[in-house]
């Protein structure tokens, strides 16, 4: 089999010769420039980022816009299978279409590598796609240098739930983070309203197997995600490369104050129950819990609708939405409660109502200690600015962290600016990324 | 002709007969006590109000929805034309439907009195229905105790905005504040999209004589409209009768603020730009502004509009409406300009820019003091709870004032509820309306 080649390789540089510290691991970086030529990688990334933003790899002329199913995905499924194979790999996809590509048989361990390389509707050349290249780089790295690490690249499905309004859908079907309802009933195409069941079974794919997809993850050793960061801490902060020590978890919650309708010219202001009043108050309230509880929290409100909405009618009510966000539970979470407490006791104290109604909570997910080690001492050994710092976003990472210790790498995106076909980020971050990455994975196996 | 009877009568109660002043007054109104029959009037207005509720007067089963050219619009013009010439008033119809009825030949002086009988489209049965109703038992009254007063009822074509979405419609006809092209082209049925020209055509009437139509104020000495408050005022400070001294002017206007959208999740409280937070700055400070300006001013967000409004997005932008008002134009309009500025400032001083956009503004319109001494008088007399106050809604009366002397009666409207089925008002109150408005005009004739 194809993979025979680089496994022999592999043998040269096993574990046991493998640096276990930071010090060695500068030594053993040292070494490695030698063999590694950033720029060739950042050329080879850069380029391959082009080739996916070509009219056969996107829906739309205006932004990159790839879903499952879609003929551009199927393109974007065969440019990373062309690759794999030419050094190597095997590659296979799952019941439902997540592509996995091994340097090793299957029941022989390996280290996982990824990302996703569907996009948001009105998406960008990076978000996930330049995760997925990267963990390509790192594979042709491997291979060029001779390093025989055992690796297996994984792109998920539907990530950005462009598709079937689903976020992180396939690697909730390999984390068995669905039912089988959901696929077969529930979740609907955007496009046309027909199953996910439907189009996974149109494009030639086995929905009915989908609980076998969690053998995906079943020979992983480890688990590394690079992504574009979304925000703006590295580029603020003029840093190359964060290691991600923690997925935030989330409360999303909303808030409805109930006022009373009034004619806006025709009621004083002294007779009114006016309950954006409420509103202000809470939007500045959780402004500072958010930035007191600090440890990473945020919280943010995205939503507000006011009823009736109309210039001349004081509202009756208001509802708007909380996301508190943070990598520790017990942080955020507390936030989450005092803004519940404060917006009832606020209503409360100008003669409304306040109802605090929670949408979804989702726990911090921590990454593996010795993999986020690991890639600490690689990006120090680099030699170029990083830091640690937690993803505010949720990636398919939560998904895999069930199973397999797992960690995450993020390059700076310009200006933050993501979701967005002006989304920007700059392919020596990632050629960087691609040797942390490896090293880290030198240094684990 | 049918006014002749009445006008033989009022020569018998001339204007040298009546009372000139407060202390007169009182003793009027006591003559007048033995006369009028407060429970009767009461009455006949409750039963005229549940009868135009019936269902061939409205066309919605759940609400009183009524507006021109409607089936049951033209049959509340024929019970109005019924009764009115049951009581010897002549009636005609104008250029585009206003119903006139006068005691009196055209081309003799005569008082006006009226209110509009079309609805909200989700409307209550009160909301300008009762005042027309209010006119009509005035003039019942006017002959019933053989006052011979020369009266003109005007029932305003939509006021409500409901057929063609113009408020004041009738009215700015009559005040020629509106031109050809608006009623030709530019104003079309909510209900067909077709033009406010073809729909009064389709009904019989003349629109290309539309000019016409300001001849209705040709011979009115003054003109008293009564409506129920739609605010609180009234009820909550424990008063039956309003006497109305001015009509709010206002400023409509947006202010956008333009933030920085960000992931919720990734951006840490001290990098974001966001707007919410200006927003409610403003809230606050129109509350402040508008609550210190005193003298009637009210100011109120109504609107509010994040851009891209999901829950897990920092707004990149908010918009929200301002509408800010009261009787004294110097007084609201610097309320206006302190809040545009403050806008400009917040915005600067959290690293955003705001814009202030006006959309509109329309001067007060003080209402005549000699006619409302004269209703203070009476109100005064009548030996019931009444105030002064402003009207913060717009009302026919605006375009009325241009060219008559006016003033405005209110009466309670029960939690200050309107434009609902659920409005509800007293026929009590408008019978003291009605005797009030009557010993007014007496006064002033």
């Amino acid at each position: 089999m194809s993979s025979r080649e680089p496994r022999s390789r592999f043998t040269r540089c096993s574990i046991s010769t493998c640096p276990q510290n930071a010090g060695e691991a500068v030594v053993e970086s040292d070494r490695m420039h030698g063999t590694i030529d950033r720029e060739r990688s950042a050329a080879r990334i850069g380029r391959d980022i082009e080739t996916l933003a070509a009219p056969e790899y996107t829906l739309s002329d205006e932004a990159i816009r790839r879903y499952a199913y879609t003929p551009v995905y199927r393109n974007t499924l065969d440019f990373f299978t062309r690759e794999l194979r030419e050094i190597g790999f095997e590659v296979s996809e799952d019941a439902v279409g997540t592509l996995y590509a091994r340097n090793r048989p299957p029941g022989e361990k390996v280290f996982g590598i990824g990302s996703h390389c569907d996009s948001n509707r009105n998406g960008g050349k990076y978000d996930g796609t330049m995760g997925v290249v990267t963990a390509l780089e790192v594979c042709r790295l491997n291979e060029e240098l001779g390093l025989g690490l055992p690796l297996q690249l994984i792109s998920f499905l539907e990530e950005e739930g462009s598709g079937f309004g689903q976020m992180l859908l396939g690697s909730r079907i390999i984390a068995e983070r669905v039912s089988e309802e959901d696929l077969r009933e529930r979740f609907r195409s955007i496009d046309d309203g027909r199953s996910f069941w439907a189009h996974a079974e149109d494009a030639g794919y086995e929905p009915a197997r989908w609980r076998e997809c969690r053998h995906v993850l079943d020979d992983l050793t480890g688990w590394i995600e690079m992504h574009i960061e979304q925000a703006r801490v590295l580029q603020d902060t003029g840093n190359r490369i964060g290691v991600v020590d923690a997925i935030a978890g989330y409360v999303h919650a909303d808030v409805v104050v109930h006022g009373r309708g009034d004619h806006a010219g025709a009621t004083p202001m002294d007779l009114r129950l006016d309950p954006t009043l409420v509103l202000a108050d809470c939007v500045f309230e959780l402004e500072r819990l958010a930035s007191e509880a600090g440890h990473g929290t945020v919280g943010t409100v995205g939503e507000i609708e006011v009823d009736p909405g109309l210039i001349n009618a004081v509202a009756s009510s208001v509802r708007f939405s909380l996301d508190i966000r943070g990598p520790e539970d017990t942080v955020y979470r507390s936030v989450a409660d005092e803004i519940a407490a404060f917006a009832e006791r606020a209503a409360r104290q100008r003669g409304m109502r306040a109802e605090y109604r929670e949408r979804q909570r989702l726990a911090a997910t921590p990454m593996d200690a010795r993999i986020v080690s690991a890639l600490a001492d690689a990006a120090a050994a680099s030699g170029e600015p990083w830091r640690r710092m937690h993803s505010g976003a949720a990636h398919d990472t939560m998904c895999v962290a069930d199973r397999v210790p797992t960690a995450m790498v993020f390059v700076p995106c310009k200006d933050g600016i993501s979701h967005h076909p002006a989304e920007d980020a700059n392919p020596a971050n990632a050629a960087l990324a691609a040797e942390i990455i490896l090293q880290a994975i030198r240094s684990l196996t």
